[in-house]
C-alpha cells in the first residue's frame, strides 16, 4: 500500500480521494472496485476514476467502517466514569476499524431525558468518530413520556431499558409497557439488557452471605436462566406493546431460544452477541488471580463454549444481527474496588480496537461467517436496525466514506501495551489474529493509518436518526390487521334490565 | 349392580363392606379383584373376601376417587362468595367421582396466613369429601415468613402464588424468590397462578379504553402470551430458590413449552391443565349473548384447538401431570356484575361434577389416555406431587377407602337442570358423555349412589399433607451437588495492598 | 405512467432507455432515483440522466425482476407433457412481473445428464425470459458422477434429488450421499425435493386399498410427517457430506423446524416455500367437486393454517429464503386421468403469473413484509444463492436490467380468463390482489405492458452459475477446521504381536 | 443382615421365606414392610408374618429385581459368539441386582423367525434368572410375515429392526412400514436401533480411505447426527403405521429431542438410554492405549457431556423410560479383530452387573432420580413397556418374587478382577461405586449373597409376553378417530363423461 499524495493534509473539503486497487466486500457481495470521495461521501464507485489523491490499497478489502451499537464512554460510575472516555474510545474504534459508535445515555429515573442528553452530547464532543445515542429509559414519568417525542425529534429513535440494576437503572414491567407503548405511537424502537434484576440482587446477597466474594461469584449471580427469562419477558411485552426489540448483549442459548421462538412467531425482534461472548468463557473467573477475574466482570458474565456455539450459528443463521462491544472500560484500579465484594466491582471490559480483528479471525478464516456476513454483523445490519442505511453500512454512491481497509493477512498479538484504549489490561491479551484494518477513513478523511490514529478528538459527528424504520412500519400494519375485534350483540342478547 | 344389605347405614366404625365383582383400575395396572373397607380404609384386596355388606359392582371398574387439587369453595369476591360452598361443591364433586378437593386458602397481603387457615378450616366444616389446602402467599412480610412453617406444621405443604390479580393477590419476583425460598427451607412446594399481571391491567385498561368492554375482552387482555411468560418466569425463579413447582391452570403451549423446557433440564416441574382447557374453545366468548359468553370467563381463558391438542399430549407424554377443575362457581347474576366492563366479571367456571366423565369421553374413550393414564392425571399423581400417597390415590392395603365405581358404558347429556353445583349453568351444557361414576365411595361409605348424593354436610376430614416429598429432598440433593464453588485465591495473587 | 417514444420498437442495441420517476426498492433499502438502461443492462441510477427513451413511471416501484426458482415447463408426463412450456409459462411469467425461471432438467436414472441438458436447452429455446436449470440427479452411476463436472461446467450448479416418486425419479440415502459428496467436491449445491417416497408408496396403496380413491387421498398419502422426516434426513445427508442444501416445496412447521434445528446448528441450509402453500389450504382437497379439488393437487400438497403462519414467519425471520411456484400445470382433461385413482392424477399448479401480486397482497399489504423483504423473497435471496447475484436480482449500475415496475395500488381479480398460462382454470381464481406490475422490463426490453406480454419467444436468454459460492467456499473452510483427527499412537501402546 | 435358617436350600416348593426388617421401595413409593414369598411369588406383603426361613434384611431396601431390556449373549460373530453367554451373563445380571434379561433373536434376513427363535431358547436353557425375547426382523418376506403371529404366539410381543448394519443386519424404510404394519394388526411392538446404515457404511469407507483406521474412527462415523435421523424417520415410519415404538440405546440429544417431539405430538414412543451413554464419554476413545479405546467400542459410541445432561433429564421428565446395558462382551483378543480397521472391532460392552450400583451412584446419590425413580427405569418401565407388569417390576402380592435386596451404603471399586463377566476387563473399571445389591432373589430363591451367584445355570425360566399392551390398545383407538376420511362425491360433481 502506498499513498500517493498526503492524505491526511489533502482531505480538504474540495480536494477527492480516490481508493484504488482494493475489493469492496459489502453484505451482499464482493467485487473489485475503485472508490472515488469527495466531501466525505462516496461519490463513484468503478474504474477508471481519477482522483485528487490516490490511496492504493491492493490486497486489501475495502468494507464499510465497523458499527458498535452499544459503547459505554465515559459512563458515571460512582463519582467516576468508566476510563475510555469518547477521545480515547473512538481512537481505539478507529484502530480496530469502527467508525461509529453508538452510546448510550444515562439520565435519572425522573426522566429527565434532553438534559442529560444535552450531557452527553457535549461529551461526545471529543470523539474522532460519528456517533450517534440510545436514550435509556430508567424509570417512568409523565416528564419522561413527553421528553421521549422531544428525544426522536433530536435524531434519538432508540429507547434502551434496564431490568437488571435494582435500585438503580432497572425498570420494572409496567414502566417497560408504557415505554413500549410510547414507542409505538412515536416510531422509536426499545432496546433492553435483559436480566432478571430481582433474582439477581438476591443471588448476591445470598451469595455474599456465604462467603462467596471473589469475581466468580459475580457469575454465579448472574446465570443464564435470568437473562433467558428477562428476554423472554421483554418479547412478550413488545409483542404486546406492538413495538420491534433489540435485545443487547445476547450470551446464552435461552435467551437466544427465546429470540428465535420469538421471530419464527413472525415477531420483529434482533439480537447482539458481544464479540466478547463469541470468544472468551466462564473458565476465566476461575483464574486464581483476583485481578484477572475481576477484569473480565461484565453483565451478563461469559459463559461457555455449547453458549458460544449458538451465538455463532445465531449470525450465520440470521437469528442474531450485530456483534458489539458494550465497550466499558475500567482500569484494574477501579476494578479493585471491589475486593471483597464482587457487587462492587465495577461491570464492563473493553473490545473496541479488537471487535473486528477477533471476529474475523474466529469468524470468516474458520469459514463460520463469509466475509460478507461479516460486514452484515460488523456495520450493515446495525444501520439498517437503527435507520441510517445506506447512509451508514453501505459501500453505495451518496454514502457517508466511513471505510475500512482490511488487510486479511496482516497480524498480531494482541497486547495491552499497543493497545488505544486508557486501560492497563486487555481481556484479549495474548491472543494472536489474521485479519487487520489497514486503514481506516472516517467521513472521507484517513482517520488511522500506518499503526497511528490521525483524526482529531472532535472530528467526528452526531448522526440523527429518524424513526419509523421499514421493519417497525410493517409491524404496526400487522398488528392493526390482527388486533382484536370487539362482538358486537344485540341487545335483545344482553342481560334483561342491566 | 346391586347392594346386599344396606350400605349407607351399615358403614359403621365395626362393619365391613365388600366391593365385588368389578375390575380394578389403578394408575399401573388393571385387573379383577373385590376390595373389602372396613374403618374407612382398605382392608385387603383379593378375591373370596368376605364382608358384612357386599355391593356387587359387575360391569365396573373400581377406580381411586378423584383427586381435584384446585377448587375455590365459597371463595371471598366483593363482599359475597363464589356460590358452590364446601357443601354444595362436594356435593357435585362426589356425582362426579371425585373424593378430595384441595381449596385454596386466601390470606391479605399482610401474611395472617394462620388466621385465614382458621376461617377455611371452619368455611370447610361442612365438606361431604375429604379436603386439603393451598395456602396463599399473596404478600411478603416477616409474618409471613414465620407463619409459613407454623402453615406446614399443621399440614399444608404448597403455597400458591398469584403472578396476576395485579393491586389484589399479585406478589413480585423478589417475594416470590424470597417465598420460595422459605418454601424450599421448610420442605414446601410452591405453587404458581402463572400470568403477568401488569401486562393484563395494561391490556384491560386499553381494551376499554377502545370501547371492548364485553367477555370476549376478558380472553384478547389475557393472551397465551402472558401466560407462557409467567409461566417462563416462575420456573427461573423456582431454580434459582432451589424448589419443584406446581403450575396452575395450565391452558397453553407457551407455558406448556416452558414447562417442558424445564423439564428437559431435569428441573422438577409439574403442570395442571383443566377439564375446560381441554375441552372447551376461545370461540365461546365470541358469543352473540352476552350471559353465555360471560359464563364463560376465566383467568387464563379458553384457547384454541392448537393449544388443546398441546395439553392432550401432554398427559400421555408426562409433561403435564394433574386434570384439576379451578371450580370457581358463580352464579348468572354474580357474572352481571361485569355487564359495561369485562373486567367486573367475576372470574370461574365449574366443573366439579363433569372432570371426570368429560375427560374419560373425550381422553378414553379416543384412545387419548389409557384408563390407567385417566387415574394418574385424575387422582394417583396430585396424590404423589401432593404428597399424601398411598393413603389418596391408591387401591391398596391400608389407602383410605376412596372409590369411584365406574360405569364405562353409562350415558347422559349435561345439563344445569340436573347438577349439584348450585350455579344455573353449565359450560358442558348439551354435551354427550359415556363413562360416569355409578356409585362414589368416600372414607368407607357409599357417598353418591343411584345419582343421589348421600354423604352429609361435614363428613369430609381434613387431609394433613407432609412436606419433604421425595422429589423434593432429591432436588435439594442435587442443587448442592451443582451449587457455585468459591475460588480459593492464595493471598499473593490478590491485589497489592488491598 | 406514459411512454414517451416507443419503448417496444427502441430497444435495439445502441438506444438507450430512461426509466423515470418510480421508487427504486430493492432487498436492502428503497428511494427515489431514475434508472438508465443500456445494452440490456443498468447502466446508471441517479438523477439528471438522459435515455434515447424516457419510460415514466411515477406512482410505482422499481423492483428487480423476480427469479422464480422452481418450475417444470413442459414437463414430461405419461407421453405428453406439462401444459405450460417456455412459450406459455414465460408469457405468464413475465406478466406476473417475473423475468427469470430456473427449470429442472430430468435425465434418465441412468444418468444423461448431458443429453438431458441438451433436450431442455431445446424446449427452452423459445423462452421469453431468461431462465436457468436445475439438473435432477434421478440415479447413480458412474456415468452421472463423470457428467457433473460437464453440467457445471455448462453453467448449472444445482443438482435436484428426489426422495419421493418411488420407482420413478427417487433416489436413495446412499446416492444422495454419493451424489452431494460429487457436489461438494465440484463446488455445486444440491437441492431435495423432500418427502419420503416409500412411505408415501405404502400409504397410496392402503388409502387406494380402503377405497379412498379421490384426489383428497392424495394429501391424505403425504402428510406433514412424511416431508418433515425426509427434509431432517436430507439435512444430515447434506451435513455428513459437507455441502450446503436447498429445500424446495417446503410446506410445512415439520420441515420448517427441520430446517431451523439445522441453521442454528450453524448449517447452510436454505427452504423455499411456494406461493400457493402461503394461502392456500388442505380444505381445498375436501371440495365436493372432483375436478376443483384435483386441479390442487400438488406434492407436496395444501397444508393447514398453522402451517402457514409457520411459513410466513420463517420468510421474515430468514429461516425460509425464496418463495417459487413450482408451476407445474396440467390441464383439467390431463387431471382427470386420476379419476378413480388418484395416484394418477398429474401433480402440479400453475403460479408464475401470480406469485408476486398474491405475496404482495398477503405479504406486503398485511405489514407481514416489507416491500425490501419481498424483493428479496421474490428475487435476491434466489440470486444469491443460486449464484447469480448481482447479475440477477438487484437494481445496481451492470445489472442486468430485468425489472418489474409495480403499481402497489392496482388491483384485480384473478381468473383463468384473463391468465396467460395455458390452462383452463386458476387455483387462486377469485382471489382480489393489490398490487400488480404495470409494466415489465426483462434484458433492457419492455417485455410486458398495458396487460399484454410483448417479448417473443425466444427473447430470453441461459444464465450461467458459476460454482462455489461464497457460502459453500465458507461451509468447505469450516468443514475442514472440525474435521475428524486421527488420533497417533505409539506402537507401543498397540497390541502385542498384532 | 443374617439368615435365619439355611435360605439356598430352605427354597423347596413348599417353603415360605420371609424377607423381614427391610424398606420397600417401588416405581411409586417407599414404605417399610416384610415380603413372605411362596412358591417363587410373592404371597404377601405386610407385618406380622410368618415364613418357614427368614432373611433378615435390616438397613436394606427392597426393590423389584432389574430387568434389562436390552442384551447380547452368545450372540453370533463371525464364526464365534460374544463371549458372555446366558450362563456367565445371568450370573453377572443376579450379581448386579438384575433378575431378568430380554435378549435379541438374530434370524437370518430370509425370515426364519420360528427357527432362530427355537436356537435362542435353546441358547437360553442355562440362564440362571429368567428372561424373554426380542425377535429382530432383518429382512421382509412372506415367510417372516407369515411367522410373526406365530412368534407373538410363542411369547414375544416386540420386533427388533436395525437401521444400521447395512449388508447385515439392516431393513429400510419400506420394509420397516410393512413389518410396523404387521405389528400394529398383531398388537406387537416394534424396537429400533436407530442409525442411518447408508451414510455410517459411507463415513466408514471414507474414514478408511484417509487413513483414520483407529478405534476413534467407529466414533467418527457414527456421529450423533445419524443417530437422530434415524430415530426421526423410525418414528414417522411407526406414526403412519399405527404403533407404538421403543427406541433403543437412545445416546444423543438429537435422537432423544426426536422423542420428545414425537411423545409432545402424543405419540407413544418410549426410549432406552444404556448405562453406558450416561456415564461415560467420548473422550475414551481418545485414549492412545489402542486396546482401551477399542474395548469401549460400541454403537452408538460414547458421546459428550452435553447429550449425557439430556439423557439424565429425560430419566427424570420421562421422556426416556428405561436404562439398559446392550451387555455384548467381547474379550480383548476379540476387539484385536479390528486392529488396522476399525470396522472389524466387535461392537459391544458389558453392563449387567455394573447397571444397578452405577445408576445408584451417579443418579441416586447426586438426587437426579429419586430411589422410586430408580426402580422405574431400571425394572417397572420396562415390565410395563414389555407388558409382563405386574408379573415383574413390582413388588405385589402376586408378582414373582425377584428382588434385590440393596445395601445403600455398601461400596466397592469396580474392577475386572471381581466380576462376573467372562471378559477381561471392565469400561467401568476404577469407578467407585456406593450403593449394591446385597443379595439377589430370583423366582424366590436366593440367587446371589454374600458376594457370591448361588443361582444354577437353568435356574431361569421363560418369561411369555402377551401382546395388545394397553398402551398399544389405546393408540389403535386414537388412529381410528384421527383416520382420513373419504370425501363422498355426488356424481354430478365428478368429471362428465369419465
Amino acid at each position: 500500500m502506498s499513498h500517493t499524495g498526503s492524505p491526511t493534509k489533502s482531505q480538504t473539503d474540495n480536494k477527492t480521494t480516490l481508493i484504488k486497487g482494493g475489493k469492496i466486500v459489502t453484505a451482499d457481495r464482493s467485487y473489485d472496485a475503485d472508490i472515488l470521495i469527495a466531501d466525505g461521501k462516496i461519490a463513484a464507485i468503478g474504474h477508471d476514476l481519477q482522483g485528487d489523491t490516490t490511496i492504493d490499497v491492493h490486497g486489501c478489502l475495502i468494507m464499510p467502517g465497523g458499527i458498535d451499537p452499544h459503547t459505554h464512554l465515559e459512563m458515571p460510575f460512582m463519582g467516576t466514569h468508566s476510563t475510555d472516555d469518547f477521545d480515547s474510545g473512538t481512537a481505539a474504534a478507529l484502530a480496530g476499524g469502527t467508525t461509529m459508535v453508538v452510546d448510550f445515555v444515562l439520565p435519572s429515573p425522573e426522566g429527565n431525558l434532553l438534559e442529560a442528553l444535552q450531557e452527553w452530547f457535549q461529551k461526545a464532543g471529543k470523539a474522532r468518530t460519528d456517533y450517534s445515542f440510545h436514550m435509556a429509559v430508567t424509570g417512568w414519568s409523565e416528564r419522561c413520556y413527553n421528553e421521549m417525542p422531544e428525544v426522536v425529534a433530536r435524531g434519538v429513535n432508540t429507547f434502551k431499558h434496564f431490568m437488571a440494576y435494582k435500585g438503580a437503572l432497572m425498570v420494572n414491567d409496567d414502566e417497560m409497557f408504557a415505554s413500549f407503548r410510547r414507542c409505538a405511537e412515536i416510531g422509536a424502537m426499545p432496546l433492553v439488557h435483559a436480566e432478571n434484576g430481582d433474582i439477581v440482587a438476591q443471588l448476591q446477597q445470598n451469595l455474599l452471605a456465604a462467603g462467596n466474594t471473589g469475581p466468580e461469584a459475580h457469575s454465579y449471580s448472574r446465570p443464564p436462566e435470568v437473562e433467558g427469562e428477562a428476554t423472554n419477558r421483554a418479547i412478550m411485552i413488545a409483542d404486546q406493546a406492538g413495538v420491534p426489540l433489540y435485545v443487547v448483549h445476547v450470551s446464552c442459548e435461552q435467551a437466544h431460544e427465546a429470540i428465535r421462538r420469538a421471530r419464527q412467531k413472525g415477531m420483529r425482534v434482533y439480537g447482539e452477541p458481544l464479540i466478547q461472548h463469541l470468544t472468551l468463557d466462564e473458565s476465566e473467573y476461575q483464574n486464581k488471580n483476583w485481578d484477572y477475574a475481576a477484569r473480565r466482570v461484565m453483565s451478563p458474565p461469559f459463559r461457555d463454549k455449547v453458549n458460544q456455539d449458538g451465538l455463532w450459528a445465531g449470525l450465520s443463521a440470521g437469528s442474531l444481527q450485530c456483534v458489539a462491544t458494550d465497550h466499558c472500560a475500567f482500569t484494574t484500579e477501579q476494578k479493585r474496588h471491589g475486593v471483597g465484594n464482587f457487587t462492587k466491582i465495577p461491570n464492563g471490559t473493553a473490545g473496541l480496537e479488537e471487535r473486528l480483528p477477533v471476529l474475523w479471525t474466529t469468524g470468516v478464516r474458520t469459514g463460520r461467517l463469509t466475509e460478507n456476513e461479516f460486514v452484515a454483523v460488523t456495520s450493515t445490519n446495525a444501520a439498517k436496525i437503527l435507520n441510517i442505511y445506506p447512509r451508514k453500512g453501505a459501500v453505495l454512491e451518496g454514502s457517508d466514506a466511513d471505510l475500512v481497509i482490511w488487510d486479511p493477512n496482516a497480524t498480531k498479538t494482541i497486547s495491552a501495551k499497543t493497545q488505544h484504549s486508557a486501560i492497563d489490561y486487555s481481556v484479549f491479551e495474548g491472543m494472536k489474529v489474521t485479519g487487520l484494518p489497514r486503514m481506516t477513513i472516517s467521513g472521507g478523511h484517513v482517520a488511522y493509518a500506518q499503526g497511528k490514529v490521525l483524526a482529531e478528538p472532535g472530528a467526528g459527528k452526531f448522526v440523527e436518526r429518524a424513526p419509523n424504520a421499514p421493519q417497525q412500519q410493517a409491524l404496526s400494519v400487522w398488528k392493526e390487521v390482527v388486533a382484536p375485534r370487539k362482538v358486537e350483540r344485540d341487545p335483545a342478547l344482553m342481560p334483561i334490565g342491566v
